[in-house]
């Protein structure tokens, strides 16, 4: 999958160039602040073009278990919720091979989901530790009624910010990183999700999965091997190098940290949190349908019946359910098909248990 | 509308690059391989760069009859459905002078459509005949419960894949071609749909209409004249040479073979799959509203009312009804107007009968 | 952020190139026609590639007043309208010390919004003024039955166009250019509103904002100062410099001409219109949320509630009702971060009034 110096200038002599990216130089300057180099813009990159060699990364994965979710909510009268938030810079494999110095809240992309009830109060602590974060960092959350990202703007070492707030509405939301250079800050991985559970709660299900998709703009080929820097003009250009659930290409399979489960019968909802920063996702479960999608993360509209393609702008937090009537994997895509075939966007369900022909005979 | 090879040098020395074309290299390999070759990437490129010369074509026509649609369900009880499906290889033309060599189901884009009840069983068998098929095909349909493509996954010659299935839930769905490079062949055409009418029937209108909008990405300019291969780089790059209705550029004009009909007083429905592989299209019908529109295909909700212009995701077919109180032509685009005014997404509904001043009247 | 010529060619020297723009040749063709020259298409740059100084602007700002929006319909029976539009070519600041010969219905971005109600009669009169305009205008209302873009085109200097209308079905629409170059045309302005309420009115609130989304093609760099001209092989790359609300990057800010503003516990719906031509907007307000989203400007179904990121398709007017319960600056973003960050999408509106730390609490 490397191309060779060579293939690539005998690319540029047959194929043409793009305005789009006649920002370069603009950012080339950019990189020669501290803030960009420290963030890898231009510094992993030698004179030939080629990717620098993988640097030993921190963390074994950067993909958050997509069954990491609160309980369900099981109280009727508002309750107050004491949650720190801490932020994480952490060298780890976008794919085998593949490095990249990601910008996490706590650790894992995307960020821990908090979970409360319409009308809770949640007390917010924000921490931006000294070790190697040189840039600010905030929280923007959506289900916020207030300029909260304002409010917790911090400085690497500063004493921790605090936001107290009250979950006014009912929904799915994501919370993102809203500094200036907020867009790639979130390509780097600063995003994660609240839910805010209607008062009279949401459906039982057996199972629930968070799932996070978000581009990340290298200065690398997709596949190609090495540490990626971050990319300011493919970011421009919105042309991502990878496209990923949780962080990782291709995680939640057998070539990644393998797939997630369920059982034949059970039912499902899936939070999807498209952190973009800019592209819109078409969320499809081959293999399956939305048989319930809660469009844009709303909760007070009756949800979409038996939608196959989910459109989730960047910057929301959609769900869904599914029931899973037969056996075999059920693959959660970016039906923009190139991202899920070449990109990373392809995670999947194992579904195991007793076949059914009545639905699905594959040999009949 | 041909550029010379000085041109794009030129354009070359003065307007900067994309990283995200950088993937060529890696492409450039596959290209070595003797399928890409067989699918045109690029062997019919000389080495000025210029497109081959038009080859013979092997049909009049790509683009699939819009009114070729089976009759609505009239039956009450569940109904088994023997289908055939047959892949084919055609050259043709995108536009006259522009030839490309399509994937289909059954020699035209979009695939033929299907249309049962919830419900009802299909029986479907799956040919990839040993003809000019060089590569692998199979099915995957959105309407199905299980992983129906790994089960119709054959090779040219291979017996006919067998999949036998019950359409569990309504509404408008996509089928296409899922092998790992489905992005590019559905790009080269392998996208239709199957429609599975609620158990109650759908509204009774008096003509229906089948769209399908794809995206081709060919080494070619466009509208530049001669044989255009397959271009990887620029599907990555989600940057489409042309973006058509069934498979043609502007085919339902007077350019192509000519425009739809309808006459004043009536209703239509329109079935418009948007098979991508990558683009959302932003459904329109200038001179008309979708008076009712089943968002992302859902017949379980009641639809949206007068809507100007419709999201459709890729892998998504969508459905709408409209009237036409007024003669004249009702111009369907993706009203991401630079893909109807200059790469094909434009087809023409020619309204005929009395005008009715009360309503329009472009002569006051 | 003034690229150097060098810096654009070390960057050609490393980064690859695009398929998509490769279309250039044909469009350097194009330039040589007469009406592209009189838009800029490359006359403004000179031949190193930098922009021309700035020539003289003919208006201090080409954002309009967000405020100025007919007031609600107060009657109960049909009633005849008599609107006269007219076109009028001006050259304006994108931001400070970017300049752009833009084309508007009325002298500013967007066109008036016109206010009906359904089933009132619309009598327009539409002039284009023999000035600077060189090429035809029209008018396409998504609002009208009939080919109404066909029946008004006229040329610079001929007698207004005449089109009488019924408003037959109630929501919010787009109007917009629409000869073959539509593309162009909206990308320099030619878009905006007509709101047509249904029989029963729509609620009442306490304020009203009218934003235009659009995106502008130019052959500079996003902030490089000069006079821009218009670029159509970044609009056929669908890589636009700006992306803008109300023809102004940062317009409603203090860096433009200043933010909206609003009051504590207040209530306002904002009309929202994408002119495109190209790019979805993620429409979202940072600190707020969409109480009541009307999807794609319809009025017939039950908006959706508390809708974070209201996906806004190129040709499309949508409305959203938001609450203002804290102060504090609501800023309403394409959430497509990228363009609200670096190329304009971000507006301000400021609402002032007690703090209520029930809600919000910045210094818990």
């Amino acid at each position: 999958m490397t191309p060779t110096t060579n293939s690539r200038r005998r690319f540029l002599q047959t194929a043409g160039g793009a305005t789009a990216l006649a920002i370069a130089g603009c950012l080339d300057g950019l990189s020669n602040d501290g803030e960009q180099n420290a963030q890898g813009t231009d510094t992993e990159t030698d004179e030939e073009g080629e990717p620098a060699a993988v640097e030993s990364v921190d963390v074994d994965r950067i993909a958050r278990d997509p069954t990491a979710i609160p309980d369900p909510v099981d109280w009727n009268e508002p309750r107050e919720h004491d949650v720190t938030v801490r932020t994480e810079r952490v060298t780890a494999e976008i794919e085998p091979g593949v490095a990249f110095e990601y910008m996490t809240f706590e650790g894992q992309v995307p960020g821990p989901m908090l979970r409360v009830r319409r009308g809770d109060r949640v007390n917010l602590t924000f921490e931006v530790p000294d070790d190697l974060n040189v840039t600010n960092h905030n929280m923007d959350f959506h289900a916020v009624y207030g300029p909260g990202a304002d409010a917790t703007t911090i400085s690497p070492g500063d004493d921790p910010a605090q936001l107290s707030f009250s979950a006014e509405y009912p929904g799915v939301f994501i919370y993102h990183c809203a500094i200036p250079n907020m867009d790639q800050h979130i390509s780097a991985g600063m995003f994660g999700s609240i839910l805010v559970e209607p008062e009279d709660g949401l459906p039982e299900v057996d199972r629930e999965f968070y799932l996070g998709q978000h581009e990340i703009y290298t200065d690398g080929d997709v596949g190609e091997e090495g540490h990626h820097g971050f990319d300011f003009d493919a970011m421009l250009a919105e042309q991502p190098t990878y496209v990923v659930f949780n962080g990782q290409a291709y995680g939640f399979t057998e070539d990644g940290v393998g797939p997630m489960h369920a059982e034949v019968g059970e039912t499902a909802r899936v939070y999807f949190a498209n952190g973009g920063p800019n592209l819109l996702s078409s969320w499809h479960p081959i293999g399956n349908v939305w048989s319930r999608f809660y469009r844009d993360g709303g909760f007070l509209t009756e949800p979409d019946r038996n939608i196959e393609t989910a459109p989730v702008a960047p910057g929301t937090t959609a769900a869904a359910e599914m029931e899973f009537p037969v056996p075999g994997p059920v693959k959660i895509v970016d039906h923009a098909l190139t991202r899920a075939a070449r990109r990373g966007a392809l995670a999947v369900i194992d579904v195991d248990g007793e076949a059914d022909p009545e639905i699905y005979d594959p040999n009949p």
